[in-house]
C-alpha cells in the first residue's frame, strides 16, 4: 500500500525522520553499517553496509520506492546510477555532486547569479599565488571537499597561512583543492529551509538565526524568529529560493546565510537534507523539517512552515573532561520548565564536543525563548556516571 | 542506564506511547499476543502473550522496572500479585480493580463524596425489582463489567425494559451484574485528564468537550478548551482531581464528567490510562497525555498542561460499507490545510466501525477550529481499494 522511502545514513537526522512518520506509518529502511545507529533505536528495516558501498546502495534501492540521504558523504557516483535507471533520487544525486564539493558550490552560486561572498579556486600548485593575489590580509580557506561540522574551514591572515605554509600545517592538505572566500563582514547567520516538493510547489521556513558565544567564536544556539527585520527576514528567504531553484530538483534544503550589517545576505552554503538549524520546527512550527521531507519524498503537498511559537535549539554537547558512560544532571529540574524538549540521540557513550543530544525551548517572546535557553543551559549537563 | 516500561497491550495507545518517549529513547516492551499490533510498529520489544496469561504477565514483570496497562481488560490478580512481591505496578492495581467494575466505580465516588449521578446496584435476580422502584421512568442501565466504547450500555424508559426482559433479549445478559442509574439531564460530557505523579504532586489538562451528532447521538468530535464558562472549567479539574485522589495511587487517569445545565458536575467514569481525549495534546499542549505518562512511569516531574492552540480530534472510522483493504481518499487535500495531523494505527484491514486512526487539527480560536474540522471530515474518506 504505502512507499518504502530509503535512507542512506541512520544517525539522528534519520531517527528524527522516522519519528516524524511514525504517526502515519511511513515505512523506512536505513543503510548504515552499525546496528548502534540511532535511527536503529526505532526503526526495524535496516541494510547493514558503508554508504561508499555501491552494492549495499543497489540492494537498498531494491527494496526502496525512493532514495535519500540524510548525511552527504555518500556514494553520489551509485546514486547517479541508480538515478540513470529511473529510481528516484530526491535530492537528485547531481545536487550532492555540487554540495559534496566546495568549490562547485560556489561556481554553482555564481553561475545562477546567486549573492554569495567573492571566492576563488586554488589547487595545491597555485595556493600560495592565489593567496598572494586576494585583495584583503583576512580571509576564509576551505578544503574543497571532506569538511564537516567546521573541519576545513579556517581564518587566516596573509601573515598566518606564511606560517602555516613553511611549518607543512597538516591543515592545509587538501587533495581536492580549495575555496579562498572573503570574511563576512560583521554579519548575522541565518538558515532558511527551503522545500521543493514533487510538483515542483516550494516553501520556505522563517529563517532561523544562528548566536554565536562572543568568547569561542562557537554556536550557541538557534533561534527562530531571527532577529532581523521583516524586511530583510523576507530577502533571506527570496535568496534561499532562488539558491535552490538552478538544483532543478525536489527535496528538502537548509540554506546558510550571512546578512552584513549593511543589509547585504549573501549564501554560505547548502546541506541536501533536515539540519541542526530546523531542528526546533519539531515542537515550534505546523510542519516539522522532518515531516517536510516526508511529504516530499512520498510526493505529497508541502505542509505549512508558519512558526506557532517562538523557539531556540541548542546542541547537548561532550564536555571535554568527560569519556565513556554519561547521564544529563539536573535533568528533573529542567523537566519542571515548561516547553522544554530534550532530544537524545541514544549515544551510550559521550567523548569531547561529541553531539549527543539537543534540546528546544518554547515560549511566547523571542526573549522569554533566550531566557529559558540561557536557564536550561545552565542546569542541563553532561556528567560521568 | 535508563528504566525499563512494561506495557500490556500494544494497541494505538501503546504506539503513541512510544512515540512520545522516542525522543528520549526511553525504553518499552510490549505484552500482545500478535505482532500485527501497532505498537509492534515502532517497538521491537515485545513478549507474545494474552492479557489474562499470569504467566506472560510475569515474564514481563521480569524484564521491566515499572508495569503499566493501556486497556483495562488485563488480568489484575497477576498484577497485584506483582505489585505485593514489590514491583511497581501503575496506576496501582487496586484502582484497575474498581474501574474493571462500573459498581465497584458508582460505589467508589459515592465513599469518597465524588459527585456523581444517583444509581442502584442490581444482580440478575432482582433487576425487575430494583427497575420498578427506581425513581424515575427513563434511566441508563449499564453491566457492571465487560462494556467497552458503550457496549453494555443503554438508555431504556420502563416499558423498554419490559420488552426486553419479555423477549429475554441478549443485551440484558451480564453475568456480574447491573447499574442502574439516573439519566443526566442535557448535559455537556467534559472529559478531564489528570496526573499523578510518583510523589504525588498533580496536575489537570483544561477540560476537552465531546460533541454529540445530534443526528446519531454518536460521539462526532473532542475539543479543546471546552465551550463552558472559566468557572465550569475550573470546578470540573477540581471534581476530577478529587475523583482520583481516594485511588491513591500514581497514574494519568481520564475522568469523564458530566455538567448539567443548571452547572451541576458530576463524574461519569474513570479511565486509568491515555484516552481519546487526550489525543490532541500530542499537538495543542506543552506536555502531551503520553509524555506525561513516561513521566509518571519514569518518577519525573509532571510537565506542563496548558495548551498552546485550540484543538479537536476526530476519529477515522471504517465506514458501513467496506472491508478489508482500504486507503484515505483525498488525502492530499487534507494535507494541504494549515494545523492537520493524522494518526493511523497500522491497522491494514477496515471493518464497519472499526477505529482506524484519528485526526486533529489547531487553529487560533475554538470556532477556527470547528471549522477546520468540519471541512477535513467533509474531506477524509475511508474507501475500500
Amino acid at each position: 500500500m504505502s512507499k518504502t522511502i530509503g535512507v542512506l545514513g541512520g544517525g539522528q537526522l534519520g531517527k528524527m525522520l522516522f519519528e516524524a512518520g511514525s504517526p502515519n506509518n511511513v515505512n523506512y529502511i536505513f543503510l548504515e553499517n552499525t546496528s548502534e545507529c540511532p535511527a536503529a533505536l526505532v526503526c526495524k528495516n535496516q541494510v547493514h553496509g558503508n554508504l561508499q558501498d555501491n552494492t549495499k546502495i543497489n540492494e537498498l534501492a531494491q527494496i526502496a520506492d525512493v532514495l535519500t540521504y540524510e548525511i552527504e558523504h555518500v556514494n553520489v557516483q551509485a546514486l547517479a546510477n541508480l538515478e540513470k535507471e529511473g529510481k528516484l533520487v530526491l535530492p537528485r544525486p547531481s545536487v550532492l555532486s555540487i554540495i559534496q564539493d566546495k568549490g562547485l558550490q560556489k561556481e554553482y552560486y555564481a553561475n545562477n547569479g546567486v549573492a554569495t561572498l567573492d571566492f576563488a579556486l586554488a589547487t595545491i600548485k597555485n595556493l600560495s599565488d592565489k593567496v598572494a593575489a586576494w585583495p584583503e590580509d583576512r580571509f576564509v580557506l576551505k578544503h574543497r571537499k571532506g569538511g564537516y561540522d567546521g573541519k576545513g574551514v579556517q581564518l587566516l591572515t596573509k601573515e598566518k597561512f606564511a606560517a602555516l605554509l613553511a611549518a607543512q600545517d597538516n591543515s592545509l592538505n587538501s587533495e581536492h583543492g580549495y575555496v579562498i572566500e572573503k570574511l563576512a563582514n560583521k554579519a548575522i547567520e541565518v538558515s532558511v529551509i527551503v522545500a521543493v516538493a514533487q510538483d515542483g510547489s516550494t516553501s520556505t521556513y522563517p529563517p532561523c538565526e544562528m548566536v554565536f558565544d562572543p568568547r569561542s567564536n562557537l554556536m550557541d544556539y538557534l533561534i527562530a524568529p531571527s532577529s532581523l527585520s521583516e524586511e530583510t527576514n523576507a530577502a533571506c528567504e527570496s535568496l534561499a529560493l532562488q539558491a535552490v531553484k538552478g538544483f532543478d530538483s525536489a527535496g528538502l534544503f537548509a540554506v546558510e546565510l550571512f546578512v552584513e550589517a549593511n543589509g547585504g545576505v549573501y549564501v554560505n552554503e547548502i546541506a541536501p537534507r533536515p539540519h541542526n538549524s530546523g531542528h526546533h520546527t519539531i515542537e515550534s512550527s505546523y510542519t516539522s523539517q522532518y515531516e517536510q521531507l516526508n511529504r516530499i519524498l512520498l510526493g505529497q503537498p508541502l505542509g505549512s512552515t508558519a512558526l506557532v511559537k517562538p523557539a531556540a535549539t541548542c546542541n547537548i554537547v561532550g564536555p571535554q573532561d568527560v569519556n565513556g558512560a554519561y547521564e544529563l544532571a539536573n535533568l528533573d529540574k529542567v523537566l519542571s520548565i515548561e516547553g522544554v524538549y530534550i532530544h537524545m540521540y541514544g549515544k551510550t557513550t559521550t567523548s569531547p564536543d561529541r553531539k549527543l543530544g539537543h534540546f528546544t525551548v518554547l515560549a511566547d517572546t523571542r526573549e522569554a525563548v533566550v531566557e529559558k535557553m540561557e536557564k536550561v543551559k545552565r542546569l542541563l549537563e553532561v556528567v560521568g556516571v
